[in-house]
């Protein structure tokens, strides 16, 4: 497996994850406004998805659905914070902050890269998620910054969550020899700025974790991963090439 | 309440209630594309609700969500159709093929409505589920000329849906009052026509119903309302003005 393809699945995989989980919000937003919200950033997380897994199966002769719906779990090279279930609204504002976030200043990178396939993927994806952060820094602030009530669950999201954002910015052999990556570690400083800029305004206490949870990358996944792929898998595995 | 009001909220339960099966389908698709077409469908679909609930809303004081997630299942006014459970893909399929071959004759007719804000709705609603409608033709042929179990399936779908198909058509005393609606006896002619010919082209058998499922337009629903009706409204309900 080439470090371009396994590089290319680690973005497919976070944004199709991140999608899934997207999906399963639409149909329980609390207001009929942030349901097309919802449903608009689920799309462009898709898309993104569908792009990067077409490119990542032209390597080795599979398809974009080969690659959703018939790799077993360890395969998935997605982060955790992609698959943790949703918890309640403010846990889907917290994970949305930390990921849209990290993902606008990688694809901002990107664009840069000298594989052409990845800088176009990156430039028109930058701003969706650029998009992404604004709703996420709008709905951590009010919610942060509202009754005692949405306050304690905001802190309470943004505090269940921070462990699970290290792994966004580990480094590894891979993102250092492969010259078309970026190497996530570079982005780290000034993902903390802005998010704990947000945490601020929010008037959130700024997190702090004692244990990093990692592992996606080597596919090594939480006890949700499971789930969360029988649901999206088990409609396309159960009828292969969706023809019966 | 007026007939109206009444009347407008019809339209939009029928597509609020539309879009919410839909949203269950987007995170089981059996193709990624086929995600992304639903995930537009269910946007088309919700979009036209929050126009018609806003505007049902601005005749008696309510918001677009009070509407949405604080009326008790009796209240509202859609066709049974869009409520019943999604079954499997072909269902999903043959529902939509019946209820957008009918939202688009009804729109087509609104749009000469003399009430602006319905003429508008549907006016741009027509051209979206056009594409409904093209969408859910492809399926259903390709499903019932497909394999001898797709046949089998798409067979089964239309045959389970098609006694609800009637309810579509009902004519009542508010329709032949309310100037500005479009009375949906006049239109089944004409969907008969275009639904019956899919069917014929799909190699599938045209369906026949002895007993006709209604009262969706009383508030009378089937056992699965409910159901829907605590996914759709839980969070809202449980954090009225979703700040907590």
């Amino acid at each position: 497996m080439s470090d371009l393809f396994e590089y290319t699945l680690r973005l497919g995989d976070d944004a199709l994850i991140a999608a899934q989980r997207t999906a399963e919000w639409i149909a329980a937003a609390p207001q009929l406004e942030e349901d097309v919200a919802l449903g608009n950033i689920g799309l462009d997380q898709l898309g993104q998805a569908r792009s990067l897994l077409q490119y990542a199966g032209s390597m080795d002769g599979r398809t974009e659905d080969d690659l959703a719906y018939f790799r077993e779990e360890r395969e998935f090279r997605n982060l955790q914070l992609c698959e943790l279930p949703n918890g309640d609204f403010a846990h889907a504002m917290a994970r949305l902050l930390y990921f849209a976030t990290y993902q606008h200043l990688l694809y901002d990178e990107l664009r840069g890269s000298a594989d052409e396939t990845l800088a176009g993927v990156a430039g028109k994806a930058v701003k969706e998620v650029a998009y992404h952060v604004d709703h996420a820094t709008q709905w951590v602030i009010r919610l942060g910054d509202g009754t005692a009530e949405s306050h304690r669950r905001m802190q309470a999201a943004l505090d269940a969550l921070w462990p699970y954002t290290a792994e966004m910015f580990e480094s590894d052999e891979l993102v250092r020899r492969l010259p078309v990556a970026v190497d996530p570690a570079a982005l780290q400083d000034e993902w903390n700025r802005r998010v704990l800029a947000v945490i601020d305004e929010s008037t959130c206490t700024r997190p702090e974790a004692s244990y990093q949870h990692k592992g996606g990358r080597s596919g090594r996944h939480t006890e949700h991963m499971g789930f969360l792929l029988a649901e999206l898998q088990h409609v396309a595995r159960s009828h292969p090439g969706a023809t019966w």
